[in-house]
């Protein structure tokens, strides 16, 4: 049998439980002088322990934290947390754009029910119409689950199982474009790693995420996916992409390039920002406008090729002043293949790791360097640090971010161990990693 | 003897030394179609090995590459190298309040002769108003060099010897405010570093640095001084705080408080920005305009209190997947005693490094999370990753910068190695490390 709670837990439960409400009664909850009258909702399984939350009458959703003062009262009974109905079929049917929809977990696969609230950790094609009902006018949704884990939990292997899965699709379906509903926690390494993977796409790769759950107000779930979807079925590009809210207006989505977008907020629904770069295109009122040509278009699905193995004996080191060199030498000694670092300003560490990093070369690893500024671009032969850690072997990488550059460095590694080859692949431009015409160490000169 | 081609290297040397030519000669480079006239500058000993530097009539430097097509001849000779003369003595005299600068090294304690650009690596008095003669007519400067290096290989002990120095100054002297002339790269850690080692600070201490070397066009050296030294005289607050470029004009010096800035871009000039709060104030046409009410006033210099020592088994480890937990384990075998992790989101980390937090909590590491988001802040009672890391004891560190906590810790485990004191000093505000009315986990609920 269901908790007639789904969701509650600790101070919050034994609050609910003294009074008998269930999830879908309309209650009233008292404290001091205000008094809150709404429909019980249910939480997801993760929420914190302390608040009851109730939609009121206008829509919105509050919280209410469960102190000793407050007192609850059932107005009326609800129908409980009975299954739903089946959904609509399709507006528009069979007319309409195929898109297949991957659900890998996170705060976006969730599914809600209107009235209640009520809400489910898969994703199926129901519950994505029950969920957002406008996609119906989009397009023909197919969803299926691969993973429905937390986002900090996806490993370089699971990146390489979702590149093959999409490859698949890709080849067997006829969708016009592939949505993945992603956690935002690691959206972005795994949207780099998906970029430099699935090479020659012949449609576009759209991760999508939320920031807020259906179950709050202010949820981003339906207004990310109707862009995503929309994406996938106009735009013209076909690389992989993240797509999520622009700014804290709830009108625009942008749609952000795999390889130069990292999340920039805990909790703001406009987390996602492309750095050194601006969004490849946005989704606004049904549309998709492009703010580049620099994309690569639509293609044929023939030329697919897929390098989906990653090595993750490759380590990210940040910088910091106190950084010991003792830890270079146990990434060596623990076989590490490759070391990212992320250093300071134009590309520095202190040169007490000059040594450290020749025995690291000595060994046969590679060694890159990226910034901790996060905007802006390493450039080594500025000052003699910089030059003494390129004569060590250190490779500059321009622009990159540092979670794409051990991402692309755990690919390059997974398809070569020549050292010689995965340091011309660190310097290629491959999924614009690089911002365009702008490599390392190529625009100092005026005349 | 001088060199009379000082800073130059490499090709641009090879070039220049063919031609006959010295710095401070007027010479004309061909180029192709291309002719450029102008004084020859000399550069800093750390610039690169293929440009030559021309001051052009109009005041404007440029680089030209020394390509194996390009022509130098020598149209006039100038007057070489020579010591420039003594600055005048302060206009304004002894009524001007008193300002003591210190150096550390870095691109700003570089000084600069304005008619052939010499740039020499100290710092002295004479040399300042040499540099930036405006100086004289907001305060009696005093220079004072404590070292001269680059700021990637500051380390924790020299943050507690640079605090030392300072309070002497705070103690000795008469000062109205203290400078610090400091590198970019890691001008932000060391603010932090006195931020919390010089509690009850009775004067401005202001960290200064630039982006761009006075020998280049858009030099910032000026303007940030200039600032600096008039916070220090003119400001209301007493804390540690850093003077930088507001925005990419140059009007406005933003003035950040030390625990909440960070270097955001490898080469604007407006590089720093104030994380999770807004700059206290700014310096404006030769005004301090405070932003905020909430900081500590000018006070009494008995009441002074420094604690200089930091300890640098702290380490910094920034999450990504792929991660091995067996890295946690190394530093607990290596001696640290504290990890700052730098998360996902609001605070996560993979649940493959559950045990190995439990080993290191288990042999006594204080253990703590910011996120690698930047913005906004860790609340570890949302998901359910957030609840495994907390009961295993890892501190919720806020909205604190990665930066400022793996600082702080090295500060607190240097005041005492008792591990619940050093936890209950990471929780605690103690020099606006937590945005004001923000601390960690108090700001979930409506009601």
């Amino acid at each position: 049998m269901k908790s007639e709670l789904p969701g509650y837990r600790g101070k919050a439960l034994k609050f609910l439980e003294k009074s008998g409400a269930k999830v879908g009664d309309k209650i009233k909850i008292t404290k001091g002088e205000n008094a809150f009258k709404g429909l019980l909702m249910p939480r997801i399984a993760l929420s914190d322990p302390n608040h009851v939350v109730i939609k009121l009458v206008s829509g919105y959703n509050i919280g209410i934290r469960a102190d000793a003062g407050a007192k609850v009262v059932v107005l009326e009974q609800g129908e409980g947390m009975k299954e739903p109905k089946l959904p609509q079929p399709p507006v528009g049917g069979e007319a309409l754009p195929f898109v297949l929809i991957i659900g890998t977990g996170g705060t976006i696969a969730s599914k809600v029910e209107y009235r209640t609230g009520a809400v489910f950790p898969s994703l199926s094609t129901e519950d994505l119409y029950r969920t957002v009902p406008e996609l119906s006018k989009i397009a023909r949704v197919k969803a299926s689950v691969l993973y429905n884990i937390f986002s900090e939990n996806i490993t370089p292997k699971r990146w390489g199982e979702l590149a093959e899965a999409v490859a698949a699709q890709v080849r067997e379906s006829r969708a016009k474009g592939i949505v993945i509903a992603h956690g935002t926690d690691t959206m972005a390494y795994t949207a780099a790693a998906l970029a430099f993977a699935l090479q020659n796409l012949p449609i576009p790769v759209i991760l999508v995420g939320s920031q807020r759950s259906p179950d709050r107000p202010s949820s981003d779930v339906a207004i990310n996916l109707m862009a995503a979807v929309t994406a996938a079925v106009k735009a013209p590009f076909a690389e992989v992409t993240i797509a999520m809210h622009s700014w804290i207006s709830d009108e625009t989505v942008s749609i952000h390039r795999a390889t130069k977008v990292r999340k920039c907020h805990t909790s703001r629904r406009d987390a996602f920002q492309s750095i050194n770069a601006t969004p490849i295109g946005e989704v606004r009122g049904g549309e998709v406008k492009m703010l580049t040509t620099d994309y690569k278009p639509r293609g044929d699905a023939g030329k697919l090729k897929v390098e989906s193995k990653f090595d993750d004996k490759v380590a990210l080191v940040k910088f910091y002043p106190g950084f010991s060199p003792t830890l270079i030498d146990r990434l060596v000694a623990d076989g590490y293949r490759g070391i990212v670092f992320e250093g300071t300003g134009l590309g520095h560490i202190s040169q007490s790791c000059f040594d450290a990093v020749e025995r690291a070369a000595a060994k046969g690893l590679v060694l890159a360097m990226t910034s901790q500024c996060i905007w802006g671009e390493v450039r080594m032969t500025v000052y003699d640090t910089g030059r003494d850690l390129l004569s060590r072997g250190v490779i500059p990488l321009g622009d990159m971010l540092p979670e794409t550059a051990v991402v692309k460095m755990m690919w390059a590694l997974g398809k070569t161990q020549r050292r010689n080859d995965v340091e011309e692949l660190m310097k290629a431009n491959l999924a614009g990693e690089y911002s365009a015409g702008r490599f390392p160490e190529q625009r100092r000169g005026v005349a």
